[in-house]
């Protein structure tokens, strides 16, 4: 069983952004953007809706607030602004999906954001917080680091993300963007990454070994109509190889089943 | 009994305004701004812990999202976006309010959508809507008017404020700004005048006559030391009136006790 | 002799919207978003530079600000804010233009504001002291209404606008949208009506009867592919009757001749 | 003759901070706030407005997009994202200027901004670039440093600030914030530092050696009543000194005579 997940709900206003509707149709779980780099409080509402109406896990996607950057450049914060903020925004998305009869099931930060509490233990510390002083249950989605150790060290649980179009390196971590072969473009080498990722549990890396990898959940993108026809591709060949998709909460609960 | 509310939190940044840790001492509940006219997340994790700390309730005080205007001029949305970015404000405290193990009792709109939500049925709706849909257990604080009824017709209770330093009318309604004598200023009438609400509900009109009236909260200011100064006294003079000071979700309680 | 005038440089941020690099080679004047509910200060100065380097004549287009409502949505703003807020974006696009070594020629205020400055005297005096009190050679671009009579008392020049694609009324109002036949859709009609405006200076009204209308400049969008074709069809078909496109502050220059 | 300035117009819609109408009657010289960490379009207006009425230099005090962190923040900008907020600021507070019959007439980067363009060349280049662009007459204020630099590469005059309250190292920079006696708090010692480095041109640094500087305008600060006072003061013992004060330009204006 694995997870299918992407980030929705970014437009702002007038301003539309990505393929909402399609992936909509592909994914288990989304990512959706809070305002403070996308999103604002009716295209929250209608996201959640369209999420609960089709049983794709509601997840949020806070950012630095940041909306002219998208959320892509760093901030000077403090542990505690970049904690409050979060909640700020966890509890945002919170009230939609309350609203629909739903709740969030996930946290997954956006961007720069996202990139830093990888590697910055006060970063991870004060999402970690947030989220577990909002709501234990939460799952954090994340790659391994310090995100993912925070969390744990807090009793949440942690779902890890593949991400498929991306190189990895020996240890576990991502070629940098920007080095050669960093990005994946071949849908058909990806498609198959991702099959072998989810049902062996291995992929291989930018140096030809092979590496032991768990994901939960693989993060799809709708930035175009390339990246769309990629992301149909891969749950449908999921499906064939007679993979579950489904939400992020469903995967992890199947692997720890509550007697 | 009697609750006595304040609207708090409504810095911004590195911009104080109010007597929030002075009316903190004084009031029973607090209306906390949520970011759109004035607050933001530092500003609100920490007044909400204040509140905690001291057994204040705590209120929501969602606004139209106009910070330069501090929620004061009016915004022509739809029933919908007034509906969307209260859920989104209300949310947010919410979140604060759960990380510091408490919850959001009431919601009271600010400013310019507080006047319109009592005369337009569409903002009335959308308020009523958002807080029902939210959170069914939440009290809305009014006046008698549109939001009122709404709140009531959605099974929603409603803790009636009296407005202590303006004039009545024969109908309930203040008389408007402007007007002669619509604003009171002798603290020793304003304090009486309290007392006379809270221990008989009845109160004098512009006219002379008296007017039946229930209030479930007083609103205090804390603008400048004289608001302050006069809070402090209607809480001295009500406490020595034998009235009990407690937060709204207490005086409904005890109008309406759980058999 | 006459200008074809787009709104541009809407985007914000990451966001894109319109078809500017199409319109920029059909039109021969531009109205730029300056920020309060478009466009940011990289979209601006990208967007000025592009203007200078075709020629396009640069317009400011200012609004409420209101970015998430893209500056539709009405606010109950003093003429005293209006007027500031004015010249405030006026100032902030004449300083890209300046670093480009070129200037702002007109002034179009947009979406709501623009709508309200044609019938409500106090913010047709704010916009019009604006312009006038940062530059009195600014051409307020307008229909007959409020802002055209407030620019002319201040001595200001004004550019009469031609709505192509709507229907006008026998007093030369616009028919207000909503009502049968406000908007016209059949490509030919539209260019055959602004050849016939722009040549005879007479346009049908919805009635029947011939208006006699002068236009300076007419306003083309670039909302969508249709709407660009459109645009390149009337700058064809006015090229082909032997007018001449050229920037609005041209078009005036011509009709008043310094001696 | 030497210079004073004061940062002015750092309040936003309902928030007021600082001490603007006392240190209007001590300074000579102003940097406004452009809206983007405090300021809004109608404190501009006022501030200007009263800067015009008492003769005192008007000067533009940009800063990084970021009101919550009153611009103290550093967000990780491109060199052109810089600049063109900069090109943006200062074109807004000149069209206030413009409408009051004024001009701007120096520049001075706010807050953190402030500090990095003295150490980021990137940054530098920037600020000086938007600067000389707008407008190639404009003075640059700040300390020796890496923005000073580009100022003078680009043809831009630099007027040096001195900070009176600050601790010198032997090279001439501020010992830094934290480091024991980087701040000074004795008024006398401050009023007596202020007068020799503007009468003698030498100021005795930590190590106590006496150092050669050269200053064309002083920071005051108003942050409250005892600063306010010290501004003051040193006015009053600079006039005693016999020391004409006066805008920056004019400082800048009678150390090179136009022949």
């Amino acid at each position: 069983m694995i997870d299918l997940v992407a980030d929705l709900g970014e437009g702002f206003g007038a301003y539309g952004i990505g393929s909402d509707s399609e992936l909509l149709d592909i994914v288990s779980s989304a990512n959706i953007a809070c305002g403070f780099h996308a999103g604002d409080p009716d295209i929250m509402n209608s996201t959640v809706a369209q999420c609960v109406a089709r049983g794709v896990g509601i997840g949020a996607h806070p950012s630095f607030p940041d909306l002219r950057g998208f959320g892509r450049r760093a901030m000077d914060l403090t542990e505690g602004e970049v904690r409050n903020d979060v909640i700020y925004q966890l509890g945002a998305l919170s009230a939609f999906a309350a609203s629909h009869g739903s709740r969030v099931s996930h946290i997954a930060p956006h961007g720069r954001l996202g990139n830093l509490v990888a590697v910055r233990p006060d970063y991870a510390a004060a999402v970690a917080d947030a989220a577990a002083g909002v709501d234990g249950e939460l799952i954090v989605v994340a790659q391994e680091g310090e995100l993912a150790k925070a969390a744990r060290e807090r009793g949440l649980r942690v779902a890890l993300v593949g991400i498929v179009d991306r190189a990895y390196q020996e240890d576990g971590t991502l070629v940098p963007r920007g080095l050669p072969g960093a990005v994946l473009h071949d849908p058909n080498a990806i498609v198959e990454r991702t099959v072998r990722m989810v049902c062996e549990g291995r992929i291989a890396t930018v140096s030809g070994s092979d590496l032991e990898i768990r994901a939960d959940t693989v993060l799809l993108h709708g930035d175009n109509a390339g990246a769309v026809d990629l992301a149909r591709l891969i749950r449908s060949e999921l499906t064939a190889a007679g993979v579950r998709i489904a939400p992020v909460a469903d995967v992890l609960a199947a692997q720890h089943p509550v007697v």
